[in-house]
């Protein structure tokens, strides 16, 4: 478990209090916000070890690997930790679009 | 209420529903990913209405101008909203730092 030993005390915190910790996803070349997901300890672990963004999916209830099924993997650059240690920001290399509608980015309606 | 004409029926369904909804605040001339926040309705409509982002404030239960105390205010130039009607994201123009740390971003620390 060396991804482990580099994720902050802070954060380790909040999956110890079971809480998930929100993901924000960014295009590390074009800045482009693309998702937002949730992680648990395992999924911000696989995410440092294998470099393959890994979310906890909520709805499903089960790690989801971004990509496995539809081949729209992000690859991780870099993860950033929020002052509240309560938010997560990848910077990601996206093999394609983010959006399961095909959409380059779930952000894709604007309301002004 | 004329703000309120434009929030998408599948936004109002989450605050009907009880829910807060998260959004994701980016400059948007940098395209850096400043913070993280949460919205009830009222804040929505105030951000659209105003211009001035607003959000609920989850530890102080109340509903919080971004900037009123510190001046660090922004400015709303456009909200999206994600393929599932549960985050925004907000594009501003920041008079300041986001963080109440004095960093431009809350996202300050690297994890890798």
């Amino acid at each position: 478990m060396i991804a482990k030993s580099v994720i902050p005390q802070s954060v380790l915190d909040r999956f110890n209090n079971g809480e998930l910790v929100a993901a924000v996803v960014q295009d590390v070349d074009t800045k482009e916000v693309l998702m937002m997901a949730w992680v648990n300890q395992e999924a911000l672990e696989k995410s440092i070890s294998t470099k393959a963004a890994t979310f906890w999916s909520r709805s499903r209830n089960k790690l989801w690997v971004k990509g496995s099924e539809s081949g729209n993997s992000q690859e991780v650059k870099v993860i950033s930790f929020d002052c509240d240690s309560d938010t997560l920001l990848f910077q990601v290399k996206p093999a394609g679009p983010a959006c399961h509608t095909g959409a380059i980015t779930c952000f894709d309606q604007k309301i002004i």
